[in-house]
């Protein structure tokens, strides 16, 4: 058994129309909760709300005090759909000011590009009062810090390159391991194995993914906890069990 | 100007410790909005929540008052961490009662299976009191209705099939259409010419999607409304404001 420590979390909301009407595929929650993992931070639970401010203000004034970091993706750009900053700046009941350093970033960039630092472009500098920013290696527009709420791109690669520069600045726990392990076993035949390996290795979580591959049903078992030595072990005590019941456990899965 | 109608929305809670580890890219968010904008029902918020039971009451119980329809993904499976019949059963404080439809159709399924009706798979008959069957034409487990809560499954493909058998039985509004320009600008060049568009198109929403391609910025601009005619006038307004502003516009998008 691992010593008790404290589990940090974090909340995601996914701020987009494009992702609430099917359009777009979002790909931020998987980068972000894998992300989190190697921080030691666990993704609690992800919202996606409409372009529209008080939805955005409550699910972000409902999630900021219940997690260690919340996390936004989509809206900062220049355009009229970009609300997220005076979205949050009426979260903290601030107001929305143009942040000098950012401004400052902004007309660097533009300088040599054609049309300049236009008013629209302008937008992309303004920030809740008191806030600081994110670097952004990819592109000019920083991302931004209020309070614990973390103001990301909705790009991938963008919000991608805006957490590559946090890595290692959050204070965390321990990170996540997984355990993975795969039998052609229909995962109705090992419910029963899979709750009394789980229960018996308390501070692990095991999921049971079942797959259709090559005309046969599978499964693939995953055992998650921040005790490295404890899901190792959890992970034989089911590779025993598995092979008691006729079933040939696979390593890191199928 | 289309004339005012009711706008049906409906929300989904996605169940799963996986897409929240960031082992699994949830694609239920994509094809549940596609098919609601369909049945004329717009997607209007989305939670994921882990598989735990306090957390699915909460998010099942804030939503579905909220919207017309409510949908759930994941934890109906036969294992011990397929708990989502048992939270929407609290969710509503009602027993959880094996469904005497859902047994026949789970002993008809697994007669000529080897191992039989287990009581793992019996756990896939198990609704809350009260609750209808959703069929699923593509394997043996049904999904199950309880009030406007509609309980799916986890797996894209069968999640996919329970909602085909389900086309055109919710009542719904007008289908939203969607009508996509695309234009070798960069956003924040036509930023003023998207928000004056969409301001003198009442009952339009206009979203800005950039991207960078072939080693230029560009962006899809997407004109929602679910007046179709309207959403064709504005296209043309935005067309036309492309091209005054020197972007050739393309219909169907980049």
């Amino acid at each position: 058994m691992g010593e008790t420590s404290k589990i940090w979390t974090a909340a995601l909301v996914v701020i987009g129309d494009e992702i609430l009407s099917g359009r777009t595929q979002d790909k931020n929650v998987v980068q972000l909760a894998t992300w989190l993992n190697d921080q030691g931070i666990r993704l609690a639970e992800v919202r996606v709300v409409p372009d529209v401010q008080n939805r955005i203000v409550e699910a972000v004034n409902t999630l900021r005090p219940a997690h260690d970091y919340l996390f936004t993706t989509g809206g900062i750009g220049p355009t009229h759909d970009d609300i997220t900053v005076d979205a949050i700046a009426a979260a903290f009941d601030v107001p929305v000011v143009v942040h000098p350093e950012a401004r400052a970033i902004l007309e660097n960039y533009y300088r040599d590009r054609p049309g300049g630092l236009t008013e629209a472009r302008l937008r992309m500098a303004r920030t809740p009062e008191g806030a600081e920013l994110l670097r952004n290696p990819s592109s000019g527009a920083p991302g931004v810090r209020m309070g614990n709420v973390y103001i990301l791109a909705g790009v991938p690669h963008i919000a991608a390159s805006m957490l590559e520069a946090l890595t290692g600045t959050l204070e965390g726990g321990r990170p996540v391991v997984s355990v993975i392990i795969g039998a052609r076993a229909p995962e109705s035949d090992v419910a029963d194995l899979l709750r009394e390996t789980e229960a018996a290795h308390a501070g692990v979580a095991i999921g049971s993914y079942p797959f259709f591959k090559d005309g046969k049903y599978g499964a693939n078992f995953v055992i998650r906890s921040d005790d490295a030595e404890l899901a190792r072990e959890c992970g034989e005590a089911l590779s025993a069990g598995l092979r008691d019941a006729g079933f040939e456990p696979v390593d890191g899965g199928i």
